[in-house]
């Protein structure tokens, strides 16, 4: 007996995963070398070494009763203080420890978030292409989402045109990825002062805040020379949610944090609403152990110039196949326009070809498809044959 | 601006969450071995040496992209089968690993569960005294709680014809807690049974399953020679979830499980629903490295002869000052009867004696209080005069 509610996301249940499940299948018949699983986001890079280091030393040398057990819902102290200290130094903000909740990855930080902000009947607003869980993650909390259509015309950036005319006075939320997973763009300044001019005005008109939810695991992983721009400069009541998921190559371990800025409005009314909301959402607290180690690693990254490289020859193989594809700024995801109308027929002949990707379509912005070249370089150049004979079909 | 949703959860902030800050105030000022703590249950055992010798294996023979890696949502299928291996041998239970799925602790395991079976509008029925999250937990799905009253006069066993007048047609789960949180009690066969019995009569009276929620974190924490009722042999719809919090004192890292059996409803279709809920949860999937620990030490336990002794140690000190408990039979909580009816009152005069309790109401069970006892013997033992001082103001 499973509740009519799940329907929906049983019917639409992850295009993305079930790409996962394909590609383990194929490897078995083909051999791994054999198929090239651009689909899922699951990092290649193995963590930098400070994280090994960082589990011996707490494993080894801290008080078991510590690393394991109960801390106060929010976090670990000392972790939240070394988080805020290293965006304060990175973006010159006022954080403290008072700011900062360690959550179950960057999904349950914007769990966390609409839970604490939404009720039945309320909106968010988010922008094509888009990640389709945010919408999933709305509805446990009633919200629905408006969807703003891809802006093609400007590389993908959301249009804040676009933005004022979703907008109503049921709005609490916009989410805002940058840099974006599936384009692979980095929003420009101009663009997030645009958002930030029609929201505060919005603000003033309904008289209450719409939040900024800023998603940003990505932050960190940029191939281009061009800021990030960090919201909360622009906008007072931006939310961060983030995770080490990228940048330390540690998806399975759900680790993650929100950032309340004290300039947000209410905000330590927020802060202690949204540590009840950490526990109602059913999670209690971040995990433990991995708290401490991130604690440990807060200048550690992977190697983010192999990312860069794969970024570039990619692009080359799949544009000197014939593609027409977006230069990745950031993130580890390609963004190719699909030659025909129907981006999942391009799939399927990709498939013949042992090339794995994502339609578009699964970030409601058919036409399009996404690779993750977040996967060994050695796989990436394996592939150009395969993307070679796949140009040949549809540009001769 | 916070959701109008939210004011219950923050009215009703955990109480228990409330005395664990308290006490660490406390402990500031008189000093932490003059505080006797009983109020949160932190387990204050160390994880038995299999957990440690498990990380260093894993942290440092393992292949990092794999250990930190994401892998199917459900959890690493090494780890289900050895789960289902596990609760095989003990029990002579037919799962394989697609009858597991590895969650962030009992609470997302609940939380999933939840997400799966309830429409907006259900029901599920808890016994009092119980984990007021399961009511919080529940309303994010939209469901209502119906709390049966108290069975003093059965030892806080629940009462099969109280359940029976609490159902109706929109009751798709019941809550069982055995051993019991907050009584230490265990639940015996014939209550399991006649419970059944109730829920076969029900479920073809309204022509739809009703599922025993089995939340079984104390399953291994047994003070008496008394079985633990194994519910699956009971009643065909049982789903179990589990932690590891207390068994392998690991309340931090948030690990655990819930186990389908085969025969239960639609068994396979409910597990695919689960495994989506789990994403859409926001939780995507289990933290990975403690996955591979626990799969490591699916034989290993804490001390529980050291919870044995502090169980009849403290029994001894609050009956010797006049109060009157239950005797505990597993968990790690005595129950104590408070004197006044009132039980908010014994609490405040315990707190002048640097006592830290949890008042009954907390459960939905008032005239009571609870006493955690997971914490050191020395502690117990110093806690005595304090005691005997508090039961001096009752019995004189």
């Amino acid at each position: 007996m499973i509740a009519k509610s799940m329907e929906p996301f049983l019917v639409g249940s992850s295009v993305i995963r079930a790409m996962f499940e394909e590609g383990k299948k194929m490897a078995k018949v083909f051999g791994e070398e054999n198929v090239y699983d651009f689909s899922v986001g699951n990092p290649g890079l193995h963590p930098p070494k400070e994280v090994k280091e960082a589990i011996n030393y707490i494993n080894n040398e801290m008080d078991p009763h510590v690393v394991h057990g109960y801390m106060a819902n929010a976090g670990y102290e000392s972790t939240r203080q070394a988080v805020a200290d290293n965006l304060n130094k990175r973006y010159g903000s006022d954080f403290d420890m008072n700011n900062i909740i360690m959550t179950v990855g960057a999904g349950s930080a914007l769990n966390v978030i609409m839970k604490t902000v939404f009720d039945p009947g309320d909106k968010q607003v988010v922008f094509a292409p888009y990640f389709v869980e945010y919408a999933n993650w709305a509805r446990n909390y009633g919200a629905e989402t408006i969807v703003v259509p891809p802006n093609e015309a400007n590389g993908f950036e959301p249009d804040p045109e676009a933005l004022k005319a979703a907008l109503d006075p049921k709005v609490k939320i916009v989410i805002i990825n940058n840099p974006n997973n599936p384009t692979g763009a980095i929003y420009s300044k101009e663009t997030i002062q645009a958002i930030a001019d029609v929201l505060k005005e919005a603000e003033k008109e309904y008289g209450h805040p719409i939040y900024i939810l800023s998603d940003e695991p990505y932050r960190e992983l940029v191939y281009v020379d061009r800021e990030v721009p960090y919201i909360p400069d622009f906008y007072d009541n931006t939310l961060i949610a983030y995770s080490w998921s990228k940048s330390l190559s540690l998806p399975g371990e759900r680790i993650g944090y929100i950032a309340i800025p004290k300039k947000s409005d209410n905000s330590e009314e927020f802060f202690n609403a949204a540590v009840v909301a950490n526990r109602v959402c059913g999670d209690t607290n971040a995990p433990s152990l991995m708290q401490l180690v991130v604690e440990r690693c807060m200048d550690a990254q992977v190697d983010i110039p192999y990312y860069e490289k794969n970024a570039k020859d990619l692009y080359k193989i799949v544009t000197d196949a014939g593609f027409d594809a977006l230069v990745p700024q950031g993130a580890f995801y390609l963004w190719i326009k699909s030659p025909v109308a129907d981006e999942k027929e391009l799939v399927a002949a990709a498939k013949e070809e042992r090339i794995l990707m994502v339609p578009g379509s699964a970030f409601a912005c058919p036409g399009y498809v996404r690779l993750s070249f977040c996967i060994s370089n050695e796989t990436i150049q394996r592939s150009a044959e395969s993307f070679a004979n796949l140009g040949k079909k549809y540009f001769g």
